[in-house]
C-alpha cells in the first residue's frame, strides 16, 4: 500500500509480473548463468550482412517516409507481402482483414481489448503462455483452463468445461491456443482435431484465437499439413490468427500480425490507433526488404537445422543425465522443452538452487491458470550455444538430484500465476 | 451492426477514429494535396547521414543484444541519457522513476490503463490533442474541458469545473496538459501559472500528466525559463512527465519515455510489458547513439530554425491572403498555427472544398470535448516546403473566402469528436 494506490484503475491493481520478464531479468545477471528461460532466438542466426546492406539503402535519405510516421494498419507493401506469407500457409486474407502490429504481444493485447471485458471468461491451454494470460489478465479476464493430450487441448475436456460455464451463467466466447508447438510444451494440435476445433467454435458461438510463431521453425518427422493453421480452414469467421517475424529474423525489430474477420481487424486498428499510433517505419521496411529480397525465405532451412540440432543436444543431455528423474515429450518444432520432475519436488521452489548452480528455467507453474503444475518447467533450448546447453542441463540435473533428495516436506506448495 | 458486435469489449464499441489519422489517410491520396493536416516533422531535415553510419555501426553482429528481445523499462543506457537530458530541462529523476515507450502515444495509453476506470473524469484543455483523447476515450474515460486564455489553461475556469465535478460526486483525480506549444493551438503556459498549476493539484489531490513533445522547437523571444516543465518544481509527487524524440530525431524510431513516481513507474512497466514486451532493440540503440555521438544535441538548433522560418512564411501568408476573415495567436514553438474562422463557417463543412482545392488541414472540431470549436482549424507549418506552404495558403484563402460568402444557414452544425 502506497499514497497512490488510490489513483489506480481496478486492471492496473491487478496487474503482475511475467515470469518469463522476470526471469530475463535474471539472465542478465552475467554470462555465468546459463539460461534456458526466455525463449529468445540465438542472434548468431540473425542475417547481419543483409540487415546492414538494406539499413543502409534505407537509410540514404531519398525517401523520407521510411522515417515517418506510418498508417496504423502497417507499410503497404509489407501487408502485400504478408498477404502472400498468409497464402504460402493455405489462409486467404484480405487486406482489410490485416493489421501489422508491434510485435505479437501487442496482436495478444489488442485482441484483449477489443474481445475482452472484466470478468469474461477467456478459456486457455494448460498450460499456456504467460504473455496472452498478462494481457487477458490486464483487462481483468477470468482465465479458465483446458488440459491438454499428446495432440494437444483436449475435447472432452473442452466441452465439459463450457458446459460447466454455461451451467453457471458466466460470460465465455474466446478460445486462445497454440497450435503449433506450444509455449511452452512444444506440443502440436493433431490435424484432426483441428477440424474438431473449428466446429466446436461454430457450435458454441466461440472466437478461436490462433497464435502462431513457431510455425516455420518445425523438424524432421513434420510436414507442411501438420502444422496447417486452423485459419486455412476458417470458413465461418471464427479465427483470429496471429504470427510474427521475431523468430525467423529478430525480435529487435518489432514487427508482427494479425488477421480477423473485417469488424473486428478495424476494431483492432482503432485500438493500435490509440496504444502507439503505428509500429516502426523502419523495422516495418527491414522486415518487407528481407522478404522482397528472397532471404527470409532462405534463412529459414537453415534454422529448422539450428534448432533441431540444439533440441537434440538437449535431450540427449537430459536422456543422459536425468533419465530416471524426469519425463519430458521430445518437442518437434519451436523453442522449449517441457519437463515433468518427480511428483515432490516444486520446480519453484528449486529456482533457488538452480542459481546458486548457474541455471535457469522458468519453473512451470507460471503457465497454469489452475494452480497446477508445480513440478514442471520449461527449458528454452534455442539461445545458448550446444556447449552451454550441455553445461547447463548438468548444473539442471545436479539441482534436482539435490531436490529430489530432499525429504517430501520440504517441497513448498504451488505458486500461482 | 454486424455479427461480430455481440463479441465486442464495453471499450471496443466506443472505439472512435482519431481525426488526426483520418487525415493521414487523405494526406496519401496524392502530392497534388497540400496537406497542413498531421504534425509530420519535416523528414529533410532528419540526419540521415548519421543514422546510415550509426546503423552500420550497430548492425555489424558484434553484439547480439542489438536485435534480441531487452528489457522492458528500456535499454539501460538510454534510461542513463534520459535521466541526463531530464536534468537539462531542471528535472531530477531516479531509474526506477523512469520507463522508455514505443512513442509518446503508448505513454498516454499506459496512463490511461494504469490511471483511469471506465466513467472516470479526466480533464482536459479546451481544445486538446486528440491522440490522448483517443487513449482516455478507449478505456471509457469520462472528458471534461477547461478553457484556455492566451497563458494556457484558466485556472478560474478549472476551479469552477472541479468545484461541479465534487457537487455531482464525480470521481476526477488527472488532469492532462501540454505545457508547451500546445497541441493544437501552439500555446505556452505562463511560468507563473505553472507553478499554481501545481499548487491546485496538491489543493485538489489530483496527478498532473504533462505531455511535452515539442519543448526543443521553440523560437526567438523564447527561453528556458518559459518552457521549464512542470515536473520540474514537482515536490510532492503529483506530475507524471512524457516527452519524446520523434520530434528531434525522427517518428520512425518509436522512442518516447515517461517519468513518474516510483510505484506508478512500476505500474506503466507492467502494463508495457503485456502491451508489447519492449520497445524495439534497433530503435533504442539508433537514439541512444545520436545522444552519446552528440548529433541530436547539435541536431536542435537547426530545427529550431527550420520550423521557425516555416511559421513566419504561413504567418505572413495568412496575414497576406485571409488577414481580414481569420485570426490566430502566432505560435511561438512547436509545428502548430490555431486559426479561428468566421464564426458561420465551418471548418468541418468545409473540409470537401478544401480538397476539391487541392488543401487538407485538421477541423478543430476534432480537438474539443464538448462539442464547440467548429469555426476553428489546426494548420500544420512543419511538414510542407516554404513553397507549398505559400501555395497551400492561397487555396485555403479560396476555400475560406467562398464558404464566407456562402449563406449562413449553410453552415452545419458542429461535429463531436
Amino acid at each position: 500500500m502506497n499514497r497512490y494506490d488510490s489513483f489506480l484503475s481496478a486492471a492496473a491493481r491487478v496487474m503482475q509480473e511475467s515470469a518469463i520478464r522476470r526471469m530475463g531479468a535474471v539472465l542478465g545477471k552475467g554470462p555465468e548463468v546459463i539460461s534456458f528461460a526466455p525463449g529468445y532466438p540465438d542472434p548468431s542466426t540473425f542475417p547481419w550482412e543483409h540487415f546492414r546492406a538494406t539499413a543502409a539503402d534505407l537509410l540514404s535519405g531519398t525517401d523520407g517516409s521510411v522515417l515517418q510516421y506510418g498508417p496504423t494498419r502497417g507499410f503497404k507493401p509489407l501487408l502485400g507481402a504478408i498477404v502472400e506469407i498468409l497464402e504460402s500457409r493455405g489462409i486467404t486474407a484480405a487486406t482489410d482483414e490485416l493489421l501489422v502490429t508491434t510485435g505479437s504481444q501487442q496482436g495478444l493485447d489488442l485482441v484483449a481489448r477489443v474481445l475482452i471485458d472484466p470478468g469474461d471468461v477467456v478459456l486457455v491451454e494448460l498450460p499456456s503462455y504467460v504473455g496472452a494470460l498478462s494481457a487477458f489478465n490486464n483487462v481483468q479476464a477470468s482465465l479458465v483452463g483446458v488440459r491438454q493430450e499428446a495432440d494437444g487441448i483436449d475435447l472432452d475436456h473442452l466441452d465439459e468445461v463450457v458446459g460447466r460455464l454455461r451451467a453457471e451463467g458466466r460470460r465465455a466466447r474466446i478460445l486462445y491456443v497454440v497450435p503449433n508447438f506450444q509455449n511452452p510444451t512444444g506440443l502440436l494440435i493433431g490435424t484432426d482435431k483441428r477440424t474438431r476445433l473449428l466446429e466446436w467454435a461454430e457450435r458454441n458461438d466461440f472466437l478461436i484465437v490462433e497464435d502462431d510463431p513457431y510455425r516455420d521453425l518445425y523438424f524432421d518427422a513434420v510436414s507442411e499439413p501438420d502444422i496447417r493453421p486452423i485459419k486455412a480452414d476458417d470458413r465461418n469467421g471464427r479465427v483470429v490468427y496471429m504470427s510474427s517475424f521475431s523468430k525467423t529474423l529478430a525480435p529487435g525489430f518489432r514487427v508482427a500480425w494479425i488477421v480477423a474477420p473485417g469488424p473486428l481487424a478495424a476494431k483492432f486498428e482503432l485500438a493500435k490507433q490509440a496504444e502507439d499510433l503505428c509500429t516502426g517505419g523502419f523495422d516495418q521496411r527491414m522486415v518487407y526488404e528481407a522478404y522482397r529480397r528472397g532471404w527470409l525465405t532462405r534463412q529459414i532451412p537453415m534454422l529448422r537445422r539450428h534448432y533441431q540440432q540444439k533440441r537434440d543436444v538437449m535431450a540427449a543431455a537430459l536422456d543422459r543425465e536425468l533419465g530416471d528423474l524426469i519425463s519430458y515429450a521430445q518437442p518437434r518444432g519451436g523453442f522449449f522443452l517441457w519437463a515433468t520432475l518427480p511428483e515432490h519436488v516444486s520446480a519453484d521452489t528449486m529456482l533457488d538452487a538452480a542459481l546458486r548452480h548457474g541455471v535457469v528455467y522458468v519453473a512451470g507453474s507460471a503457465f497454469f491458470v489452475d494452480g497446477s503444475g508445480h513440478n514442471t518447467l520449461r527449458l528454452c533450448f534455442s539461445a545458448p550455444t550446444p556447449e552451454r546447453i550441455e553445461e547447463g542441463v548438468s548444473r539442471l540435473a545436479a539441482t534436482i538430484r539435490e531436490a529430489a533428495e530432499k525429504p517430501r516436506a520440504a517441497a513448498a506448495s504451488p505458486g500461482r500465476y
